[in-house]
Parts: structure tokens; C-alpha cells; sequence
């Protein structure tokens, strides 16, 4: 046997970094920060070049990190074919050109690095292929909820279970403005412009509150999860701006608090559950305190039983702190020899569940007018799709003379539910449904 | 390079398992419940040989699981003089002859595999410098909060952070007890006893009640996150016995949780802080949510900020995960032929400061005599010690007559508070100090 411990101490891994954004440039400074940290704990990292388009401003950074032995460029190929360069982090985010940057990576026989959501949740299959074919490694553990190793988790020290249910708090900007609702008592609208303002959200925030993100890095843990190939076109999405503070109110009164939550169960052998939307979860449920921008993600496990990893989804320095983790790992895995030993290999071919085929409970608040038999009406509407009610939680009058009932069914096919909105619809009686939320059952 | 991929299908992996207690059990039903699973993750375990002083119960556990080909013995030559078998679990717990156990197969060139925390937090130095003369595995994840993979994600994951803190709610026994005090209002005695009904706390429950349980899993976490070697008998302890329900009420009217913490931070680069004692956290503190049997471990690094890794810290199929994970990284290095390369290796030497040289706010309760001056004169004996006080929280007469004072102070050095309480029981209108707690500070 090689002796592993020698060659780790004698060897320095030269590194290139693509991209001098938020994440680059935490990466950059944890490297030189924890420089000599990291080379105790095993080999030494160095930067031999960072790829970035502005070059002086990449310069500068360098020298203001006292970087001596680091060079810039913009041009990409400057990493892809330097031979000493055996890592390269890829964190310029989006698809395009990031995409062709890691095929052209991996194809010159690197181990790739990167926090690249949008990437790995549509072209992950090719790219782990791509690195299979030339044993190179290709690591992601940033993508999904920064700071947080969960991927690591679920590949190695979680290998011995069937993973039965995740359930993540994944974006840290909806979390923030439910958070905000939830404890301040106002309205989306207010929230969101608050978590811009503080830089939580983004100008156009439709990625973020819409579920998108969440859902991208949903197909990142559900494919690592269950071994199989899940994609972002395949998760069924629910954003948040639906979501009003009356219901976040009743929900706390009725011992809920709402969150938007990516849920990925496996449904037999051969199918999955993979869905991102806000779920009503009981407040003695640890991801019920998992507040502000705070990431968490619960993993349930036939042996482990419920487990959950929490910490920052976002940032600089957190998602900085995985992606060298990572670059540690790949760097590990060159120097011993056994680059591309750790990827997905036997992929599972699991089908995703249609989402009128998933079970829930559901909170519902109606609009109805305040006259005789209406509950009756709405019961039967119900009893019509085969939905038994859990109960009817309450009933008070506007001033528009409309009144609001809010019910909760019990655990049903969500086909079931929509065939019942319909009837609801059709009903004189019901002014609007003005809210459906899943709730999340014992 | 290797093709490591095909070297890995076409292996399976030997292993050797001893002990068939609630670990045992549960990590041989794992192996054998998801043998396929864990085969299709990566590569085949094949336990060959179960090492029990009982071998007709093993026999018969070994039919009743469905293992075909495996052998019962009750000598642990048997597994250790066998050159088939490649990783060797221990799993008897205890120091004796559990140590002889583990060298007589890390000598045998085996990787060991062990949920050991006794062993780990005693002989762990000794024992890692064997594995690594020999080139093998010595992992213990299970050592510490069961199934949570803490030592890994300090080993890997965070191997870029200087780690700043770590606060674990390690001790599931204790955590029952207090969590139930709290839930029911009832007092520590009830709170046992009805921990030992359940199974929960031992006959004999010094081990954990008094905080020596939670002492040598915060020796091992001390350990692996600042490259060092504590051993159990450096930390500093005081268990759970002395907490009352009033302090629990007061604790909850003022905004804290009470558990039993322990705590490891660095102290510049030559000392560290290690300890055991029940800790007074504000009530949003993730940690605070963690209830009954489940343990958390709250991690501080530099880069990745606040985080906290949840789940069960005990119970047969838990424990289990953490070992069948390890087992399988172990078979893993086996295979790529990089075993020994996962270990400690440049121990730091770091001394751990004497409890008097820390510092922490103090919640105290002080039984006196109900008359005029006291206060002043309870005042005075703090600012002769130098400590400044906080708040003075509530007073109240009781039947007998004395009047019960709680103060906290502000951040002190422990010795001058020890002083402080000197000066205390030295006053005449001081019937005693009844509580002494410390509290976590902003």
C-alpha cells in the first residue's frame, strides 16, 4: 500500500478559481485565511490562477488578500490548459457558460468544484457522467443550502439508510420573509420589500419567492438521495406570494407555522415525490424554529430515524466554507489516486409522482356568503370527492358581509381536493377559495 | 490511475463484528436489512464472523436475520487471525477487553470500526497512532450523538473553518429528564425515575445524571475539531442533580431553557476551553428545541457561521447508521488501497484552562434572611469580588420565613465568582446559596 501520508505532506494541489463574485471572493479569502489551517489538516491549496473578467479588479483582490503567488486572467482556457492545475472551482453561476467551462474542465482532466445550483439541477446526469468517463470528481456540495454539508451526508455517513423523507428549508430569502410575517404580523408585499431592502432579496425576485431556487436544489437532493436523475422541470412548484397574514394567524392558532418547504419522499421502488410548496408544519417540529435566513434540511432514515442539519443557506464565508471543503476532498482524492471513486454511479430510474397523485391534508380559508345551509352545501361539495373533513375551525363575518370559514381535511389525493375546488367553485354559495395550504400530517 | 470503480464492483469487503448487544444487534440487522442497498451505493459488505461469549444466541440471531454465510465464534482470535476479514467492529463498550480488542487488530492490519466512547476518550491517542503505524482506519463516528455524523462533517465538511465554538446536547438521558421537568413542572427525582421506567437512564445512573457520559463524547468532539488530545478526565463536569424545578420555572419566566451543554471553544492558539454543565440558553437558541432523548451538536465555524446537526443520540438502529457508515468508508479505503489517510494527524498541543480561569454569566439563587440591608450587603460581596450584577430578578418570602433572592450577573471569571460565593456564605443574613447555573450569554 502507497503510503498515502507521505505523499499528502510532500504534495501541494494547485487550484483555479472561475469567477470573483460573492462566493469567489469568500473563496479566495477563506483560501488565504485558513491557508496554513487547511495545510495542517492535510496538503497545502494553492491558487495558481483566478479567471475573472474584470482582471484589475481581480488583481487587486490578490494583493489585497497578500496572494504572492497567484496570477489572473479572463480567459478560462488559461486554468483549463494549464497540466499543473488539478482542481478547478467553477462559481460563475448560470448555465451558460458555466456549462461549456466544466465539460471543458473535466474533459482536460480535472476535478471540478462548484455552487452552481442551476447547473447541477439541469445537466447534472451529463456532468457526473462526463466526470465518470474521466474519472475526475465533480463535487457540488454548495449548491444546496450553502454551508450545510448535507450532500456529503447523505453520500457517506447516511449510505446505510433508505432515506424516507427530506423535507428542506432551503431558501433562505422566503424563509426570511415568512419569518417576518409570522413574528411582525404584516403582509407579503411589506416583507419582501424589507428583505430586499437588507439584500435578502433580489431586485427581481421572482427565483426566490416563487420556489424556483428551492426547487433546483430539491433535484440536487432527491437524485443524491435516491441514486436517480431527477431534474428542476421535474419538481412540481408552489411559491409564497400567495400566502397572507391571516393564514400564517390561524395557522399559530392552531399550533402551525408556515414554511416553504421542499418535500422528496420515495413512493415504492420506482417513483418519487419531489415537490417544493408551503407547508403548515406543527410548531413543535424542528424545522418550525429554523427562523430568518437560517437553512435546515430533515432527513429521515429507516436506521438514523429523524435527523436534521441546520446553518446558512447563503453568503459569502458559509458557502465559501463548502466549497473548499469540497476542493479538500477533490484535493485529497487526487493526491491518493482515487479521483471519481465518490460520484452518483447506478442510477435508479425513478419517475416522479404527478402531483394529483400525492396525499396531503389541506387548510382551507373560503369566502362564503353568511346565509343559511351554506356549511351544508360545502360539506357535501367535499363529501362528493371522497374528502372527510379533520374540522371547521372558524367562521366570522366582514364587512363585506362575506363570511370565512377555514377547514382542514384530512389526508387526501390531491386530485380528489382539485375535483372538490371545482365543485367548490360552481357553488352560488362560495365567493372564493381564498387559500389552500398543505398541512403537514403526524 | 486506478480504475477504482471496476476494483470496487468486483470486491466485496470481509468484515468481522464484536459484540451482539443493542448495537450490535441493530448494526447486524442494518447490514443484513440493507445489504443491497448499501452494495448498490458502492460495493458488498460481507460480514463473515460474529464474535459473542454467547454463540447458541448468536447462532440463532444470525438464522433469524437470514445471514447465510456467517459464523458464530466466541473467541475474537477468530476474526483477528482470519486474513479475509478487513475491518473489525467493536462493539462490547467498556475499556477492558475492549482496548486489548482493538490493537490486537489494528497490529492484525485490520481498520476498526468501533461506537467505543469509553475507549475513544481514554486511549483514543494511543490508539490513532497504532491505526496510523499500521496504515489502517480507526473510526468511532458513533462514539458521539449516535446516528448525527459530527465527526465526519468536523473531519471533512468543515475542514476550512477554524471552529470558533461547540455547544452538544449530548446526553440523551439527561435531556429526557430536563426536558420533562420543564414539560411537567415536576421535580428531577420524579423525572428519573420515570427515565428509568422507559429505559431511558440505567439503574445505576451516575454516568449520566452526573455529566461523565456527556464529558467523553465532548473529550472526542474537543479532540477532532481542534487537532488535540483531550482525554475524558481533562473536562471539567458537574451533572444535573442539583437543578430544581424552581430554577427550570425561573429560567422559562426569564426567557431561558436549561440543558445540560457541553462546551468546547479554543483560547488562543495553545488552550481550550472544555466543559460539562447545565447551561441556561435564551429560548431562540436552536439548541433550546431539542427535546427529550434527541441530541443536537451547535457548531460555530469562522467561515460557515452558526450551525447545528440534530438527530437520535442513541438506541440500536441509530447507532447502527453511524457504524454501517463508517464501515463502509473503511471498506472503501480498503479498496482504493488509502486506508489510514482520514486519520488525525498533526496532534496541536492545547492545554484545557482551569474552570476558574473561564468566564460566563451566573444565574444564582440565594435563600436569606428577610430583613432590611440584605441586599445591600449581598451587593457589597459581589463588588468585592469585582462582579457586576446584571439584573436582581425577583424576591419573594417564603413560609419559613427567608426570602429567596435571583440574581445574574454579568460576564465573570469564574475564580472571582467562587470568591464571591465565599464571601457569601460568610454573611450572616445568607441562609444558603440554593442555585448556581450558568447562563449563555448574548
Amino acid at each position: 500500500m502507497q503510503n498515502t501520508k507521505e505523499a499528502e505532506k510532500a504534495r501541494t494541489v494547485k487550484v483555479g478559481l472561475i469567477g470573483l463574485g460573492t462566493v469567489g471572493g469568500g473563496t479566495l479569502q477563506l483560501l488565504a485565511q485558513n491557508g496554513r489551517l487547511i495545510a495542517d489538516r492535510g496538503f497545502a491549496l494553492h491558487v495558481k490562477r483566478v479567471c475573472n473578467l474584470d482582471v484589475p479588479y481581480t488583481e487587486a483582490k490578490i494583493a489585497e488578500l497578500g496572494l504572492t503567488d497567484t496570477t489572473a486572467t479572463s480567459d478560462f482556457h488559461d486554468l483549463v490548459d494549464d497540466p499543473e492545475i488539478e482542481v478547478i472551482i467553477e462559481l460563475i453561476g448560470g448555465i451558460h457558460p458555466a456549462l461549456e467551462m466544466v465539460q471543458a474542465a473535466l474533459r482536460a482532466g480535472k476535478s471540478v468544484v462548484t455552487a452552481n445550483k442551476d447547473l447541477v439541477a439541469s445537466h447534472g446526469a451529463e456532468l457526473f457522467k462526463l466526470a465518470e468517463e474521466q474519472q475526475a470528481d465533480f463535487l457540488f456540495e454548495a449548491s444546496v443550502a450553502g454551508g450545510i454539508p448535507i450532500l456529503k451526508a447523505l453520500k457517506d455517513s447516511l449510505a446505510a439508510n433508505n432515506i424516507v423523507e427530506i423535507m428542506g428549508v432551503v431558501n433562505g430569502t422566503t424563509n426570511y420573509i415568512l419569518s417576518q410575517m409570522s413574528s411582525t404580523g404584516a403582509d407579503f408585499q411589506p416583507c419582501l420589500q424589507r428583505a430586499q431592502e437588507l439584500g435578502y432579496a433580489e431586485a427581481n425576485p421572482t427565483n426566490d419567492i416563487e420556489g424556483f431556487d428551492a426547487a433546483r436544489k430539491m433535484a440536487i437532493l432527491a437524485s443524491i438521495a435516491y441514486n436517480t436523475n431527477i431534474t428542476e422541470d421535474m419538481v412540481y412548484v408552489e411559491g409564497i406570494t400567495k400566502i397572507s397574514k391571516f393564514d400564517i394567524d390561524y395557522a399559530a392558532q392552531l399550533g402551525y407555522v408556515i414554511k416553504l418547504v421542499g418535500l422528496a419522499r420515495p413512493q415504492g421502488d420506482e417513483a418519487a415525490e419531489v415537490c417544493v410548496y408551503p407547508l403548515m408544519i406543527p410548531a413543535s417540529h424542528p424545522l418550525a424554529a429554523v427562523n430568518d435566513v437560517f437553512n435546515a434540511v430533515f432527513v429521515e432514515g429507516d436506521a438514523l430515524g429523524q435527523s436534521m442539519f441546520y446553518g446558512r443557506g447563503a453568503g459569502s464565508l458559509p458557502t465559501a466554507s463548502a466549497v473548499v471543503g469540497d476542493v479538500i476532498a477533490a484535493a485529497r482524492h487526487v493526491v491518493n489516486g482515487t479521483r471519481g471513486s465518490y460520484g452518483l454511479r447506478q442510477f435508479a430510474s425513478r419517475r416522479v409522482l404527478p402531483i394529483g397523485d400525492c396525499f396531503n391534508k389541506f387548510y382551507i380559508r373560503l369566502m362564503v356568503q353568511d346565509k343559511p345551509k351554506v356549511l351544508a352545501q360545502i360539506a357535501e361539495a367535499f363529501a362528493d370527492s371522497e374528502i372527510s373533513l379533520d374540522s371547521v375551525i372558524q367562521k366570522r363575518v366582514m364587512d363585506s358581509g362575506l363570511a370565512e370559514i377555514v377547514l382542514i381535511t384530512h389526508q387526501v389525493r390531491e386530485a380528489n381536493l382539485q375535483e372538490a375546488m371545482g365543485r367548490l367553485h360552481r357553488l352560488a354559495c362560495v365567493d372564493c377559495v381564498a387559500s389552500m395550504i398543505r398541512v403537514k400530517g403526524e
